[in-house]
């Protein structure tokens, strides 16, 4: 049953499936094979399931709860965790797999056939390459860009990963094949070359490694660890995974 | 009274306010609590006034005469002055405070809870974070980037100030709670780490103070100094302006 | 005569031509003064042929087999060759020249007043300044900024040239006025002060010679020459020009 929150202007195909609870912005296409679970919400001039060669009639798949806000496009083809939520003019292309509670900012741009775990988040801005691998908790700042290709232009594309919980400040630039380790942090602005260990602190052009993250302390709070942060961020995380850092804080 | 040149294919709330004289292209959403001076023209697949939690009722305020492009989002609660002019596809988010005769180039970004004078100008993908404090006549070149969290992902944010008649170019990227003077020019791809003084040129990465501003001449004319460029460069500034910027030149 | 694949809501002014075979998407809009060539398909929410005082009552044409996907503006004025491909939200302004076989990635800003020859590919969130000179085959890839005041702000807008078979990897910001030379290549996240001579590898901020760019390598393969690409790289171009590239290698 199409719920009644559908905009009347918006256009959906007959082979898109909506379930309850689910609202839909004015001028918002959803094409075919695009399945959208309940309580997601679409804002205004959307194009989810643009068709493409490279996922012919394959499905576009929303969890529950995902807020996209307006002028995004979506190509068919990916699978979207629950709650994801977009800012304005994201792009995701063909073939993604997005966990949950993933959020990305304005302008983001996910080229497809990229892996992205759960509860990362992109600011505005971040390009995430084709074949990238992106963990879990991790965040990326404005303008992150992961790269692929090491002899542009080729077919020999090299995703960059990036394990759980890592950081990347604003502008850092990840070169291909580039493997960042959990809990580590790249300062803003950066070019990264080569791979940086667990737990590092990473800066510069080319990013040479500072020291261990775990040194930093908060600007306002010198006795309080910058990281690991989830010690001492948790806002907007569900409520046993917080549980379980602060577990795992306390047997340090 | 609503004139007669919104196009019947926007979208306007009752709760919205259009004085005379306004012009509203096709597909644009106008929500509740936006108040549109005389003289305001707002492209194509607008959206302005968008509603937010964080500024519940908030108007939506644009002074006379501004001209908003094509694919624009404005949240609620920002008060914007006279004769903004924007590119297409630009944000702005809750809450700042916008002055008279600005600029946002294509894809700007304000992320709300800003400050910004009059007359500055944000070239392409500017990307202001929240809590930034820019002054009046400050040109912010393309994909510009300030910053707000020394510590991230972190709720203690400082935000990036810029004083009056600073210059910075293209690429330029500015760290949390950095200042940066009156007059300085900060040069191309430069990552901006600490205060630069008044009337200053910086530059690199990390930027240092190389030299006075004003030892800079038009490469074209070498007779003529590149800054303070208000004694230079008056195009689209008002005549009452540009005339006290031409005493403060002759009394020096 | 109009074909019958304009959708319904598209807004298509009387004085716009469009020739057979043509497919507009949904929500778009095509002003006066547009030419669009058989084989063109132009998505949902675009706005085709945007007036300006910078290009009064001037032509904005398209050649044949142009795909321009969903959220583009382009302005009146300018010359567009055959087989177009766009990404999304693509913006460009007034009294370009751009030739056959091009692409603009997604968010690809062309400013004006440039000149782009044939088979140039501009991946994501390229900035090609006004005054721009970009040759045939080139490559510009995610973030590269071409830019054109010297003094900023100013009125003596010097553009980039960037010769035939050029490589600017992501986020490479080039200063005005710099040639690039033909077969060059330019690292990521370079910042190009200074002219490139062809067939070099130049890297860094300021970018520097490296070396010859036919000295590197395929990472996959190292037996082969990663430049000039055009003698291993093939995909996309057209068999007579791929043949000529491989009767130019065979000669070598």
């Amino acid at each position: 049953m199409i719920t009644s929150l559908i905009h009347d202007s918006a256009i959906i195909s007959p082979l898109a499936i909506i379930e309850n609870n689910v609202e839909i912005g004015p001028y918002t296409i959803v094409h075919d094979n695009v399945y959208l679970s309940s309580g997601c919400s679409v804002g205004a001039y959307c194009e989810l399931g643009l068709p493409s060669t490279l996922a012919e009639k394959k499905e576009l798949r929303f969890g529950k709860n995902c807020t996209i806000r307006s002028h995004n496009v979506f190509y068919a083809g990916s699978q979207i965790g629950d709650s994801l939520n977009t800012g304005h003019y994201v792009c995701v292309r063909e073939n993604s797999i997005v966990g949950n509670g993933c959020q990305f900012g304005n302008r983001s741009d996910i080229q497809g056939d990229c892996v992205i775990g759960n509860f990362t988040k992109c600011h505005a801005d971040v390009h995430i390459g084709k074949m990238s691998k992106v963990g879990n908790y991790v965040w990326l700042f404005p303008e992150v860009l992961l790269t692929n290709d090491p002899i542009p232009p080729s077919t020999n594309l090299i995703g960059v990963t990036i394990n759980d919980f890592a950081v990347l400040a604003a502008k850092v630039l990840v070169l291909p094949g580039v493997v960042i380790g959990k809990d580590s942090v790249v300062g803003a602005g950066s070019v990264v070359k080569e791979n940086i260990p667990e737990g590092k602190l990473a800066n510069g052009n080319p990013s040479k490694i500072i020291c261990d993250a775990n040194i930093l302390r908060m600007h306002n709070n010198p006795k309080l660890k910058g990281y690991p942060w989830r010690y001492r961020f948790h806002r907007g995380y569900p409520a046993d995974v917080v549980s379980a850092w602060l577990n795992e804080f306390h047997e340090k």
